[in-house]
């Protein structure tokens, strides 16, 4: 799939002296539905500007703009420049400019409108004509899902979807569903249209390196996996905190909450990577089968207002200005009940994991923002120490911090450096941004490439999608029925019930 | 043992607030022969005054110095506060210098004459006396070994040994002989006056922080031990590495050599710290029997001169300036062999080290300095990348740095930031210094206080001694009889042979 550049393409980041092979997309182009949105202009279209910059894309390479908007191509280029010039990572180069500009394209119209997309066909067919892109193309559905249908369906009808002509792929976002019965809806409007293998599920967290370098913590080395089970890991805690409350997102936010947002897709890929067993190989299928295996192993106990939590901010402080209460943000009723607190646990059957229980928080209005997956070790079974000695020795831990500071650290104990041997909990750390000067990609670049090169390892598949509903919707049936949940004030870790969950198991909550 | 201070008693550094049971040593004297020597007056006297400052000494302390000098005990006393104020580690404190210098004495006279001893046990009764000291007696021997045997009779015939009035305890340093047969003539001397359980030899090297957080380290964490063994340990690198040369040390070093000089003490000990089994507790004597038990254990391969390497420099280049070879330097023979680089390799017999080589090394005029315990781990067994995505992933590895900048090193295999799965070498870091507020004591400190409660965990016994000898033994028989050691330019990290020997076994010596 992957192409060597031609001799005239200008790639001013390639270093010729570096052997290594760069993973190129082959001739293409790509479709935005919805790129006048936020997503679009702050992430997608500036990832596209790194990856060209990076000498990533083909020459023979183009981008389609389709929104409601009455833009020419060079409008809508012009456009694409300032959001670049606004948010991409790597400097602006006006020689990787003026290549990807040759491609950009802008198609105006309702997505409803069938002439929008006979637009659409013609230029698409005159890209592959000017441009060389092969009839490969990629459509990115920057959309809600509501609209899925209605852009499938004429794509389908438009005969663009014909495999037979370069490839044609379909890239969706989250949330895919809110439930089991609506992500089964889902697949089946997209699967009218695409077969299995060419539906690409972004969940952009799966794009950060620090996942990534899960996978190459775990399966490069020796020193790690020996640990990595039941015989010495506790309990595993895996946390999305938000400081921010919902912001502007309250159309959306209301009555999907924490769990839906978060949990379902995030979470529980995290998990899945951090539980599952060594795949043959990075490619997407041997890793797909593992992630599958640890979310068909995956429950939740039966007592479930036990083992799940939740929580509702209301007013408090945050970062030292006083903030409202998610009833009274606007957009929101003054009765919702949805969460912006969720916590589960999982028990995972497996023989490495059993009597490990997994705990998944996601929340907003938290003391700070970070993501993290944090592995807390079994005290040693024997301490030849006095009890004194070890009174400041807290829980082993190995976190892998996924946002911000993205990076590794280990929490062990330590001498104290005095005449006598007292223990005190220490912290070894390694970050990401101060060991590698290479500039991390973002997500978005690397989940973008990966589906311009077909090679979707870092892809959540149906069967997944439809193992973590499976999961969660007897939680969210259960909380549904439960009256409203638990307020926590903005700024803190969130609602007692969620403290009080763990301490029944003997364990408390990171404070990261 | 400790006994709590009196009421009176100064201690300007003790926080009433701090629950902890500090190690105190009980009312005693400590006499030095020898306190006009260096080690002396820049490590043993200003150790001394930190550990009253640090108030671990009782009220009832005598400090006693026995030398060839016309001393009254005022002029002593000015000397070694000269000593305290030039190389203390505290701070100087009028109030802890007063205390303490209140048991201060001096005792003129040749260590061969009677009349010295007459003295030495009249001071010593005034002390008792005076001071409360209750005829606790110390006697650290800081004089040559050749000496051992006229101070141990002299004190002896002098009735000054006698444990039922009040302990009576010797210290003495390495070298503790130079072979097996003169390491029990020497334990011989001095079991004639002072039974195996009051005789302290004093490796420093196992009173710096590092070595006895190596303890803390493997035995009070959970996320270590598990890989400390042949399933995951490729090899140990036990590595002390001197950037000087000989120095003014020719008549001491030469005939000894860097195997006598380090390895049998320093290296052997660090290594049987390292390969032991879990003691039951710190306790001494449980310590002893798990080191014992490793060096028993140990051999070395009988092809010694595959296994063994020795070299000796000659001039080079060392931190920019010019610097004389081995054989050019002031007091050394022109024709000597004595080796100033050796480097064996130890085999341990047990199902926890059975096919793990250690390799034990200790020079002068390398590159730089430094003393390291490093565990070397296998590759993982299974890869799940392409072999390109490997290259630049070294052996992962953990490292134990003694001397300077003590601290623990992980180096693994990272993801390195990019579109593709690279992996590279990174290294996680854990700095003593950075993580503690509390001022490391020096190794001295520590183990003077040891001496003084009767404490001796960290003291190798008679029967270590003896073990480290029989290992080393047929290595030098082997050295004395195969001519020069290899000439090595001073500032590299040693004599090819050394790098051929670890080459044999498919490894290299580590960079430190």
């Amino acid at each position: 799939m992957a192409e060597v550049p031609v001799p005239g393409w200008v790639n001013p980041l390639y270093d010729p002296d570096d052997l290594r092979l760069p993973r190129i997309a082959g001739p293409c182009a790509l479709v935005f539905f919805g790129v006048s949105g936020d997503l679009s202009r702050k992430k997608l279209l500036p990832a596209v500007y790194d990856l060209a910059n990076r000498g990533l894309l083909p020459p023979g390479f183009g981008l389609v703009g389709v929104a409601r908007r009455d833009y020419t191509d060079a409008q809508f280029a012009e456009l694409v420049r300032q959001d670049v010039q606004a948010h991409a990572r790597t400097p602006f180069r006006e020689e990787s400019w003026k290549q990807l500009v040759t491609g950009i394209r802008f198609v105006w119209g309702d997505f409803d409108d069938s002439s929008t997309f006979d637009r659409l066909h013609a230029a698409l067919d005159k890209l592959d004509n000017e441009q060389g892109t092969g009839g490969n193309h990629a459509f990115y559905l920057s959309v809600p899902p509501s609209m899925f249908e209605v852009v499938v369906d004429q794509l389908e009808s438009h005969e663009m979807v014909d495999q037979a002509k370069g490839w044609k792929r379909v890239v969706i976002e989250k949330p895919f569903g809110h439930d089991l019965a609506s992500a089964k809806e889902l697949y089946r409007v997209v699967s009218k249209a695409f077969p299995p293998e060419s539906v690409f599920r972004i969940d952009h967290y799966l794009g950060k390196e620090t996942v990534q370098n899960l996978l190459a913590l775990r399966f490069a080395n020796q020193m790690f996996e020996p640990v990595w089970n039941n015989n010495y890991v506790s309990h595993v805690q895996i946390t999305m905190a938000e400081d921010i409350g919902i912001g502007g997102r309250a159309g959306y936010y209301d009555g999907i909450g924490a769990a839906r947002d978060v949990i379902q897709n995030h979470l529980l890929q995290l998990m899945a990577l951090t539980a599952m067993e060594e795949p043959n190989s990075f490619e997407a299928r041997q890793l797909r089968i593992e992630k599958q295996k640890v979310l068909a192993a995956a429950s939740i106990p039966a007592d479930l207002d036990r083992y799940t939590a939740r929580g509702q901010y209301v007013a408090g402080w945050q970062g030292g200005m006083q903030v409202p209460g998610f009833l009274e943000e606007k957009g929101i009723p003054s009765d919702s009940r949805t969460e912006t607190y969720a916590a589960i646990r999982v028990d995972i059957g497996t023989r490495r994991w059993a009597g490990v229980p997994f705990y998944l928080r996601s929340a907003k209005r938290m003391p700070r923002r970070v993501t993290e997956i944090a592995l807390m070790f079994k005290r040693a079974p024997h301490l030849p120490f006095d009890n004194t000695e070890t009174r400041e020795l807290g829980t082993n831990a190995l976190v892998l911090r996924i946002q911000p500071d993205e990076g590794i650290s280990m929490h062990f104990g330590a001498k104290v450096p005095a005449t006598g041997m007292e223990i005190r909990q220490v912290t070894m750390d390694f970050a990401y941004a101060a060991s590698f000067t290479e500039s991390s990609p973002e997500a978005y670049e690397r989940l973008i490439l990966d589906v311009l090169l077909g090679d979707p390892p870092l892809f959540p598949q149906q069967e997944e999608v439809e193992l973590s509903w499976e999961l969660l919707d007897p939680v969210l049936e259960r909380w549904a029925e439960s009256g409203a949940p638990e307020p926590y004030p903005s700024g803190t870790w969130g609602p007692s019930s969620a403290a009080d969950m763990l301490a029944r198991d003997g364990f408390t909550w990171r404070r990261p």
